[in-house]
């Protein structure tokens, strides 16, 4: 194997593959990137089992062949190189190394044989669909931070992507929860996705498919069957295997009949939480909501700390209303809100409570209150 | 005690006292701040019982008075509040209590006797002189990298910090070293420094003197005694104890008949060590470095990982040498060069090594070289 890089390519598609590696492996192939030359481009491979990277890049290749070596100290060392660097990277220097040449730098690093590297096993996808990267960007990330840290409930370990019947028909689905709060965000259903069977995709997937969705241009390919899912753009190609398990009914967890509704500019109410949540011990932080004719007290009482409280004008004309939350749930719902207001809807203080961006039907959040 | 003062005037003079308190506190009034408010103004003060800072500030002073809250949370709580924000402090709404009031905000914090503070006693200082903030910062921010982190020779836990025979006179010196390398940074005699008792200033006196030091245009005072030194700015007292030990005689390792001279471009150095040291191993980060006529070869040899190799044309005209160094070692000296070339001064591969500026004799280094 031999070709030749420039190195801005080099380095970013070096850098796309190796953040699937785990930092710490017991089966030392998996710290490896495999590295494949053919035609007029190279392949760069990495994987932990669950998830495996693909990233493609144009390169003058003058022998083709495949090799596999560490693939974080392959990124170090190529973010090192000084830019605009022709990068050499050959298997004919030595046996069992790979050769890197940039200009005056020369590196020869270990390698173990490709034939040693899992090739993860492609199913027959049942559905394949084109979505908007920032539909899917948005699915994921007004979701993504409900996703439980419960490794016993692993089912709820990650997102679950489905097709359900919305407000105008069947939508695009993407619900967390952690049993404390719910994320349950909704588009448009793509061309062709109607059929997807409903797929848990797991916490690490959604960040690494985060990178694939940053351009407001791009049209990411999706092929889902029952095991995996394969996310594809030009360059790259994201395959995951998705959760073993059941999501439960998220359904009957959202209150349907919550009437006591409030009104709150979203980013004062965020601000005015944050403040009063600073003088909460790290443990039990709850904020307690008081509310009253379009007014909203929020307060902390930490008999060790202190006590503190804010005042902020609201739209509200129900009954009289005190309800506790745990500050970092109440933080995190009300950082989704795109809009200017968040719309809080409340039962009784030991009810779970809605809250939705605005008249936006499209998001929907569920937090449970707490004793204050 | 009751005060009203701009938040962004707070904010500083509370950050700055926080630095100095410890996160982990058995004595829990070290986790406070000392509010002092009187005539026109207010003191932050707060210490670690080894370091003291004081912060004074403007405020408009209702009532004068003091008390103590916990400098953490204070900090977090000024942090969080709105730009532009008047904020008032006062004990007289709770008993035991500070009210803070800004805005819609109301806080009550905890507090702790006055009386209870710890006050660092005051020495007689034997030496008070003036030096312009740059003068201070060069010798501690070049000399700080060498500080020793080996507690069991605490007498090198700091920079010895004294007046010294330069080659143009006395001097104001300021010394490192951990045993595997040195820094010794000369500086004009300030007027009035000649008779200053040499002292070594702890590493954590170091790290926060430096925030005085960030305005070319500040003068700091600067007094000394056998015990402590003290920093002062026209808002910002820093007074710490000296580390009660005898630093070494440095001048006893610095080789002075170093003979064969390298002389390269610092900047091209740093990187070339930085991209070859990326494939040793993380114990024993040893460079190589090859010399022949006018020319210098780096290179790692990591048995596990591979090799790396780079070539740099250096002036060079004495015998070949082959010597190793920490990576580490290499690297921190090779980015203390301010100018463009860097000069090493080497005898054999067993003996410490000088490293310069280019001509410039205010500034030396000694690393001590490694077998590889």
């Amino acid at each position: 194997m031999k070709f030749s890089i420039e190195k801005a390519t080099l380095s970013k598609a070096v850098a796309q593959a190796q953040s699937v590696v785990e930092r710490r492996n017991t089966i030392p192939i998996l710290a490896n990137v495999l590295i494949e030359a053919e035609g007029d481009g190279v392949r760069f491979r990495a994987t932990d089992l669950d998830v495996e990277v693909v990233d493609r890049a144009p390169a003058r290749v003058d022998q083709k062949g495949a090799t596999t070596v560490a693939a974080l100290m392959l990124n170090e060392i190529v973010r090192k190189l000084g830019d605009g660097a022709l990068v050499t990277l050959s298997t004919q220097g030595a046996p069992g190394r790979l050769t890197i040449d940039a200009g005056r730098s020369t590196f020869q690093l270990s390698t173990l044989p490709v034939e040693d590297f899992p090739q993860m096993a492609s199913p027959d996808y049942t559905t394949t669909f084109e979505a908007p990267a920032p539909l899917l960007r948005r699915l994921f990330d007004k979701s993504k931070f409900a996703i439980s840290t419960e490794e016993t409930r692993y089912y709820l370990n990650g997102v679950y992507f489905h097709v359900a019947q919305g407000s105008d028909g069947p939508m695009l689905r993407a619900v967390a929860t952690d049993g404390h709060r719910l994320a349950r965000i909704d588009a448009a259903l793509p061309e062709g996705a109607a059929g997807m069977p409903g797929v848990i995709v797991p916490r690490k997937t959604v960040a690494e498919l985060r990178k694939l969705l940053d351009s407001d241009e791009a049209v990411i390919k999706v092929s889902v069957s029952d095991t995996k899912i394969r996310f594809e753009t030009p360059d790259i190609t994201l395959t995951s295997k998705v959760i073993d398990g059941t999501f439960p009914d998220y359904t009957r967890v959202i209150p349907q009949a919550n009437a006591r509704r409030l009104e709150v500019d979203a980013k004062e109410f965020a601000q005015a939480v944050d403040r009063v949540a600073t003088v909460s011990s790290e443990r039990s932080r709850a904020v307690k909501m008081n509310l009253d004719e379009d007014r909203l007290i929020l307060s902390v009482n930490a008999p060790d700390q202190g006590t503190a409280e804010e005042e902020l004008a609201v739209a509200y004309g129900d009954d009289r209303l005190e309800i506790g939350f745990n500050a970092k749930y109440l933080l995190e719902i009300a950082h989704q809100v795109d809009r200017e207001n968040a719309v809080f809807l409340f039962n009784s203080s030991g009810d779970p409570t809605v809250m939705r961006e605005g008249d936006d039907q499209s998001a929907l959040y569920v937090v449970m209150p707490m004793r204050v």
